[in-house]
């Protein structure tokens, strides 16, 4: 947490070694998050992060490519999950998608945070409300298979169910906290059972 | 939605005939929405409204108390539904709280989504935060008492079922749009058939 330069280090190369682009992507999304995308300056990143803003351009082009690099790092996580879902029942693979996307929000819990605030407000951030939007249409499709094959009840709209599951998922990072360990996998098993067998007891 | 007053009013006397106190809330809830409640200021709320800040503050005597009412629109909504659940099996009082958060949240839509951006960054949004803990709090033990009675099952923690609950539910004012009739109990009743339920398909 010493991002901020030390009083020892001169003020014309505050630049740290190892000081890597993941690690800058990292911190400025944490600066987003806290501080909203729109509000955060160029100027207030690159104290954060204690680099001049002309080493922090050397590495990214401008705040709209931080911004784009990191929601790429959550759709491209949750696009993954549908990409390797094939090949199974659309239940199975509806579940595999369920629980994939569980992992990817613990796993990439800033980034996934960030992208849920995103509202519109640029080209960078519409581009990625319509990767989600197709996201949202490819899991839909998948709901809409399962009930057709019939292992999913065929009463609610496949897009509400959809919605709603997703709205489940997706609140989890209003909450979760990272302690280690296997909380992720645990979640994504919980996640599972209320989505497909929800909380009542049938065996009571 | 002519809150803008038009060329021909004075600018004297700006106040409407009929303007009350509910429509005043329900139009500066829609500007906190929109631009953030830090961000609106009491000139802004006061121009969208066609009204002098006096005649504002005739009404209100400050943005805080505003957002003051309208949480309380929110979170009395809520508490009343827990309030009225009582007498039955947990199970159904569980039921009943969850068919009607879906209710209160479509109904008071625009409140509730306020609601669930407060953050904590003022006594009364910290007084609203600890109201909506204290709700989460009591269905957290309805469900426990659910588990207990063997009503739901016992292998997920309650607070996280809860959580997830909620989350389903709270993320409806994402995407719902009234559109008249019957939207608010027929989505109730699919909430409470995945909430309870699942998807699965147990017939097939």
């Amino acid at each position: 947490m010493d991002a901020v330069p030390a009083p020892d280090q001169t003020p014309v190369r505050r630049g740290r070694p190892g000081y890597d682009r993941d690690r800058m992507l990292e911190i400025a999304v944490q600066v987003f998050i806290e501080q909203g995308y729109d509000a955060t300056s160029v100027a207030s990143l690159a104290e954060r992060l204690g680099l001049s803003k002309s080493a922090l351009y050397h590495h990214f082009s401008s705040k709209e490519e931080l911004l784009e690099v990191a929601l790429d790092e959550a759709l491209g996580g949750l696009e993954g999950v549908l990409a390797d879902a094939g090949g199974r029942s659309a239940r199975e693979r509806l579940e595999h998608v369920l629980h994939g996307a569980v992992l990817v929000l613990v796993d990439k819990l800033a980034y996934v945070t960030l992208l849920l605030r995103v509202r519109g407000n640029s080209e960078v951030e519409r581009a990625a409300l319509e990767r989600r939007r197709a996201f949202d249409r490819r899991v839909t499709a998948l709901v809409r298979a399962a009930q057709d094959e019939g292992t999913v009840r065929s009463d609610i709209d496949p897009s509400v169910a959809t919605r709603l599951l997703f709205g489940m998922v997706n609140s989890i990072v209003e909450w979760y906290r990272p302690s280690g360990g296997e909380g992720g996998a645990d979640l994504a098993r919980v996640v599972l059972a209320v989505a497909l067998g929800g909380l009542a007891d049938e065996t009571g």
